[in-house]
């Protein structure tokens, strides 16, 4: 009898075919992918139930699913304010950008030949920033303002002459940066001092200024930033990117760094985020910038070609050096606010910034006339309303009339104007409070911000931000970056421990639905009961998948997560009356984030050795124990390992970690190799982090955003982060917004909804059954490193290129690079062994693009042969040269020893629909000691 | 003081800015836009008084309104059926298709080169279309299924023996096929019987069977085929194509001809359309297939590449010998169907229709259980029950539980089940019809077709319906298609007559919320407020910028606008008592699809000359007139002329007309040049029809959807097309559905919204700006053909290459294929006048991409020059050989004189996002001397 039933989504979110699968399984030997399993998945850590969640469903019940959740939010008018303002995204960059997967399904720009586009639109953010903030060099987004503000913390406590352990905080600071100031102050032992920097300053390393206040208080504060420079101090401004059309830049009254949030630039709320937060600083500070920074080099025949600038200040690198734990940046939301900045250019975004001005002393003058007194004669957009003991029922009526507005205790309200706002919304706040309907003449009111603040200074005067005006000129700006870059929407990105798998359309669509992209961080709970709903389902799942008993989805990044994890031990050590255990240990062969949040949580780092199989030396593990017995926190171990490999001692170090009063952190990086099969909260270990932009189908974005969820057992549960406006938690929160980026959250529900817990388990299966797959066929040509039982690798492999390379002086770089002829992002490079490639290829790939992946790779060894042998030049040959770009293989004169077509069309599928890159190998170095990091002038282009 | 006022959408929809149009002003040599205007147009067309329009209102406030009239529509769960059947748009082919301006701004590909990606989904589409019809030639997409059973109609007239007039249909055809064949049929003198098929068949020359028909029977009709050939009679099937992969072929029952809509494959309802019909046709007739035909050829490479075939079918060359007035099709539409059946496969489609076809099956077994009739035994998906007086209070009910059934008379219920039809569902009908509960076992249930009918043969056995079956590879296979092709999100496409303007996204994003797109035309008229509301404010604000007193959005295509207007004529007459009158006077410019039309109408087409400048020859107007005077129906001008010109004479045309008793029709295609200016139905014309895709930013979808109002001045307002569903209008419906293609129509009612009437005639006004710029530097370079008042040019103008083809050799053809070397659509060619190129810049074209054209056509007109002198060769230069593609110029021998920088890169920006084209140049001749009409096998692109 035929089945009738519908194929569920894991048939379409898995890429190999039942044949298909069987035809792996039989050039990995095996008769069944349970037959796998057993052979590649210890035992002893093999969960023995399947996953308790819901039956999967088919896409369009999902949806509807989705669409009941997001009728019981409540959209309102928003002007809550505090750091979150509602914004007209323009619908050419909605749809073209934030709905378009060649945008949102690239990875992170480390191969920079192929990411000249989203390159591009980074060093657009930045020149924004920088021009706007009035500092000349900012970085290429931070997660969210909040924790923006600590980056920038310490930064000023790393390079500043001060010695004083204190931060001074504006009090008119946004309550958010305020909480996340205070956890991420407390384990690096810095006391914040909460100031109203309006008299002396106590002694300090450094000075936030909140510009304007979160009362809507716009203030000059050269005096306060002259005093701090004075006492050695630095100045941190957190800064409106919207005001600062109007007022003066940070740099110019004396900061020395400025931080905050580009939401406004066109980022839709989505409940509090993502967002992209920004950083600016003075010169003198570039080299301590945390975060990416796209900079401007040159390329192998000259030419102007953007990548990443200074890597080798991150943490992957600096490992317990690190000043920061930041991997995931917020790229496509950095992406969306620089096109708004391009779309509307200079003299748009000052308009629209002078019109919410003007509503908001428009609304100002109404309220005065009617008796309520105005805290503030000087604002930007928020007007700080005192009504003794009515807020509540002020703050009520709004609601009743479809708008919220913010109580700022039981005698204050604020107001915050925004883009959207205009005369009926104005009416309605007026109404609310009391005072009586009067016209609304933006034109005719007078300014309200201080004379001395007027901004004089030019800005966004590079020609992009005069060229695309149009939306047929946007439309066209926005494919043409596009297609400079490789994204999943082209081909396969075999990154290891990054699990680039299929980010469904159906995940996405709902995220930008108006119910949950348009929904304030703070608006009242009972307006967002969708979205609490569907979080609380979510952690539930979360938690059942990975064997925890509570799970917080506020992190906003992996690194994030760390850090709370590492928290939550902490303080539940302190609880225990052991709040000297300090120490963690980090396998040598872990990621260097995990060592960089450990410093973060006030952790001392101790290396355990690795084997030669990459595995946990369990000697040097107990010598470590003994040695740090008490003082031992914690160790943080990834599973399965960095090297992609299932430990078989797994069980045997969480115990041995225990015995000694430590608690187990698995870092859930490598989680898509486990889900389904094996559960870290059951196997042994105390809390983990997952990574929703790996393993629940949150796309990379172009590097960002990312969730983070951390996952605890009980004993922990009561140490997840707390909420950032809700003081008493006995740890604060790590995120400025409650939920942390809860607007992309639809997107792991849905998948996991979707497939339910047997299709989570089969998706698996399938990227074990890929990974040994692709070793399998790989190895013949190049030698696979660190497997497991049975020469068995977890979901991703290592191929070893060192001995080719000292033969042959072909490296890993020149594989890289030549994979982008054949089509290909490279693989994870010289990570976690140098001179080696790690390769993913998630269950999403078919079995077609498996091959033709090996393909290229076996092609590749060919070329490596005929360096070998002889027959290609040593320093002339397609590797060394590669990538090539069109005009390279098309120029009248071709120098080289091979052919055109060698170089080209190296197999013959390339000749249909080639990817062009448009940059030959860029230069790094020359880029890090020539640093430019803001759009160049166009002569730089010129021939 | 600074304007605070938020830039209206025009000034995104208009691409130069102020300062750009002022530029443009001074290379013309005018002081301002009203200056231009006031020289350009005629005195005496000049409408006075500005548009009575709505205030243009901002992008967000548009979508507001938007929301509330999709408020206003309730989507149903619709078991209707009749045609139109509800189905699940696959996500990825929704957001990478359907709302990707990489496919819907796409032109009609008649430059096959740079159309290779649609025209490949084309060819699958006709490989489904043939191989379920089980006839071997398809076409590329008919506008409904009614106009498609018409076109077979005549087909069948056309090609077969018999000389009857008459032509049988099925009793059991759907209404609106009925209704349309009627309209079709009177005009052309054919005599439509109705006629049960299971007696003896009346002489006729062809016989439509429904297959299934209307009421869900389903009937092996071998038995009538054969009585039709044996009378000389063809046989067109109407079939069902989900049907069609449980039943045997029409073509194995002996079908010459089938029809049908492919709705069902993935294309939401939207209120009726647009949907694409197909229609395929046995061995012997491709040659008579009206529409478009995609096949395969060869490239001056040699390999294989897809164009439109047997072109000089068309009525745009045959006209009025043409056989049928086809322009546009539903490409987008087909696209989308094919892909569907490419992603579902035809397993997958096997397992839908049987799903669909089972549920039909436990739901008749339900209501038998109950006591309720089901009239027939055998069904594919429709269930007749008969419930004598009870059909109104079952479908009541139905209603009631969100269901929406058909009610067929006093006694009779037709229920259709679809892809989304589930148990719910069902339970819900069986509820409405008074039927206890059940459980719904549908693969226990015994499937209820014929025996003798059970498809046997194979389908769907190309690789091309294997191989993208995860999300993945269909999201990468829609990608790489996209990118062979040029569409306006990479290039102007400066088409003469066709008005490629901005298809702006928030004008585009509404048709696809469920509101609008999940209306079945049927759905009862409380459910569909917001769709009718909308549509009745479009028709009034269409008949205000026309200077109409009636509008009809019904026509789906210009050439139904036109013949919906020619009708409405036709029927005057008579009415007046003037039936005699049949002689349609058209000038020699006009477009053949005009003549074409006329004949369907049952007119007589006589041509008018035109003097040297294109313009009517007055003297040959009167002549013409004189000697068909007691004749003479109607003119049909196209205002201004195909030349691009204002014609100084027309108002004197239309009262010469006038005053001989006939009518004026005036072809809106290049209403462009005139919205906002002046009014056809205000300076003496009597009808009109408007193209929304071209004057109100409708996509061309690569070659459809399309929407061919037709409007009237208040004497023929009774003559617009009546409801399919109606009977008893004076004119029947020209589209199988009442609205057209109503779920397009928020793209136009959004357009004028959002532009008011300054706003549209702002736009007017930069379209003649841009074109006389465009001629203004292209005339040193090129002569520019016919001029009005002032030497200006309308919204277009014409280079004549004429004199350049002859002194050199270099032909359009050559300049047309190399701009795509430049990154460009090539301009309309030789129409009208061959041996020229027509341009019409639009609008939306912002200067530099002007520029950017223009000094493309000022360097080929370089090439020609080296052409002439001698410094390229004749017959091996760089136009000759245009386009270039990648694999050409990187090839390791270059045998050419010119260099290979000069083949790619003839200007410096096209070294920044070169569109490179995917084949060279196609020789249509072999094409057409082999005709390959549906997917090659895969050697046939083998190297």
């Amino acid at each position: 009898m035929t089945d009738l039933t519908a194929p569920p989504f894991s048939s379409r979110h898995i890429g190999p075919s039942e044949s298909e699968q069987q035809r792996m399984l039989e050039a990995v030997g095996f008769e069944s992918v349970a037959d796998l399993v057993a052979v590649a998945v210890p035992e002893a850590i093999r969960a023995k139930d399947s996953l308790k969640l819901p039956a999967a469903i088919g896409e369009a019940e999902a949806i509807a699913e989705l669409r009941a959740l997001a009728g019981r939010n409540r959209v309102l008018t928003s002007m809550i304010g505090l750091g979150y303002y509602d914004t007209v995204t323009p619908a050419v960059i909605r749809r073209n950008l934030l709905e378009n997967p060649g945008w949102y399904t690239a990875y992170t720009p480390y191969q920079p030949e192929i990411s000249q586009g989203r390159l591009e639109a980074l060093l657009n953010f930045q020149t924004v920033v920088s021009d706007l903030t009035g500092l000349p060099v900012a970085g290429a987004s931070l997660l969210d303002e909040g924790t923006a503000a600590a980056e920038a913390m310490t930064l000023a406590r790393r390079a500043g002459k001060s010695k004083s352990s204190v931060f001074v905080i504006d009090a008119d600071a946004l309550p958010q940066t305020k909480a996340v100031l205070a956890t991420r102050a407390e384990p690096l032992g810095i006391t914040i001092v909460e100031h109203a920097l309006d008299g002396e300053l106590p002694e300090c390393f450094g000075v936030l200024v909140q510009y304007p206040g979160a009362s809507g208080r716009v203030r000059d504060f050269r005096a306060v930033a002259a005093a701090a420079h004075e006492a050695g101090a630095l100045v941190v401004a957190a800064a409106d990117l919207l005001a600062l059309t109007l007022v003066a830049a940070p740099g110019e009254l004396g900061a020395d760094i400025a931080i905050g949030s580009s939401q406004r630039f066109g980022v839709p709320f989505g409940f509090g985020g993502p967002h992209a937060a920004y950083m600016s600083v003075r010169e003198g500070l570039q080299r301590q910038l945390p975060g990416r920074l796209v900079g401007v080099s040159v390329d192998a025949d000259g030419g102007p070609a953007y990548r990443l600038a200074l890597q080798t200040r991150e943490q992957h690198i600096r490992r317990e050096k690190a000043t920061s734990n930041i991997c995931t940046a917020q790229v496509l939301l950095a992406v969306i606010a620089s096109m708004y900045a391009v779309y509307h250019g200079p003299e748009g975004l000052r308009r629209i910034a002078h019109r919410v001005h003007r509503y908001a002393v428009v609304l100002a003058d109404g309220l005065r006339r009617a008796g309520v007194e105005v805290v503030h004669d000087e604002f930007f957009d928020t007007v700080l309303a005192r009504v003794p003991g009515r807020a509540a029922e002020v703050v009520a009526a709004a609601a009743e009339r479809g708008v919220n507005l913010w109580q700022a205790g039981a005698d204050h309200v604020s107001v915050s104007c925004d883009e959207k706002t205009g005369a009926a919304e104005i009416a309605e706040v007026w109404a609310a409070f009391g005072a009586p309907a009067a016209g609304v003449d933006i034109e005719g009111a007078a300014d309200a911000l201080p004379h001395t603040l007027l901004r004089e200074s030019d800005y966004l005067t590079h020609p992009v931000f005069h060229q695309y005006r149009s939306e047929t000129a946007m439309l066209r700006y926005l494919r043409k970056l596009q297609d400079k870059d490789i994204a999943l929407d082209r081909s396969m990105i075999p990154l290891g421990s990054c699990t680039m798998k299929l980010n469904a359309t159906t995940e996405m669509e709902p995220i930008t639905w108006p119910e949950f992209a348009a929904i304030h961080p703070y608006a009242p709970e009972e307006q967002s009961e969708g979205y609490r709903e569907l979080i609380g389902t979510l952690e539930s799942w979360l938690a059942e998948v990975t064997g925890y008993d509570a799970v917080s989805i506020q992190p906003n990044a992996g690194s994030q997560g760390e850090f709370a994890g590492l928290l939550a031990i902490r303080a539940y050590h302190r609880a225990g009356g052991q709040g000297e255990r300090d120490v963690c240990l980090i396998p040598s062969s872990a990621h260097g984030t995990n060592a960089a949040s450990a410093v973060m949580a006030g952790m001392r780092v101790v290396v355990v050795a690795c084997d030669d199989n990459g595995n946990v030396d369990l000697a040097d593990l107990d010598a470590k124990i003994a040695k740090h017995r008490d003082a031992l926190a914690a160790i943080m171990v990834t599973y399965p390992s960095t090297h992609g490999v299932y430990e078989e001692t797994i069980t045997e170090i969480c115990e041995k970690v225990h015995e000694a009063g430590g608690q187990v952190y698995v870092d859930g990086a490598n989680l898509n190799a486990l889900v389904g099969l094996a559960k870290p909260g059951a196997f042994g270990a105390d809390v983990s982090h997952l990574n929703l932009h790996k393993t629940f189908c949150i796309p990379h974005g172009g590097g960002g955003p990312g969730v983070g969820p951390v996952a605890v057992r009980a004993h922990l549960a009561d140490y997840l982060p707390g909420h950032p406006l809700r003081d008493g938690a006995p740890v604060g929160p790590v995120s400025a917004a409650p939920y942390g980026s809860a607007g992309i959250l639809p997107i792991s529900w849905a998948y996991a909804r979707m497939m339910g817990g047997e299709g989570l388990k089969a998706a698996t299966e399938q990227a074990i059954l890929s990974a040994n797959y692709l070793a399998r066929r790989l190895a013949p040509h190049y030698p696979v490193l660190y497997t497991g039982r049975g020469g068995l690798v977890a979901h991703e492999c290592i191929v070893d290129l060192r001995q080719i390379t000292k033969e042959t002086g072909v490296t890993v770089d020149d594989v890289a690079k030549r994979l982008i002829d054949y089509g290909f992002h490279a693989p994870t490079m010289s990570f976690p062994v140098a001179g080696t490639l790690m390769i993913e290829p998630t269950e999403s790939e078919d079995l077609g693009e498996l091959d033709r992946f090996v393909d290229a790779m076996i092609a590749i060894r060919g070329e490596i042969a005929k360096v070998a042998s002889g027959d290609y030049d040593k320093s002339d040959n397609p590797l060394r040269n590669a990538p090539h770009t069109a005009a390279a293989v098309t120029a009248d004169e071709w120098p080289h020893p091979y052919t055109r077509s060698e170089a080209a069309y190296p197999v013959p599928s390339l000749r249909d629909g080639k990817y062009w890159v448009p940059v030959r190998r860029i230069d790094q170095a020359y880029g890090d000691r020539n640093l430019v990091c803001s759009c160049p002038p166009l002569e730089a282009y010129e021939d």
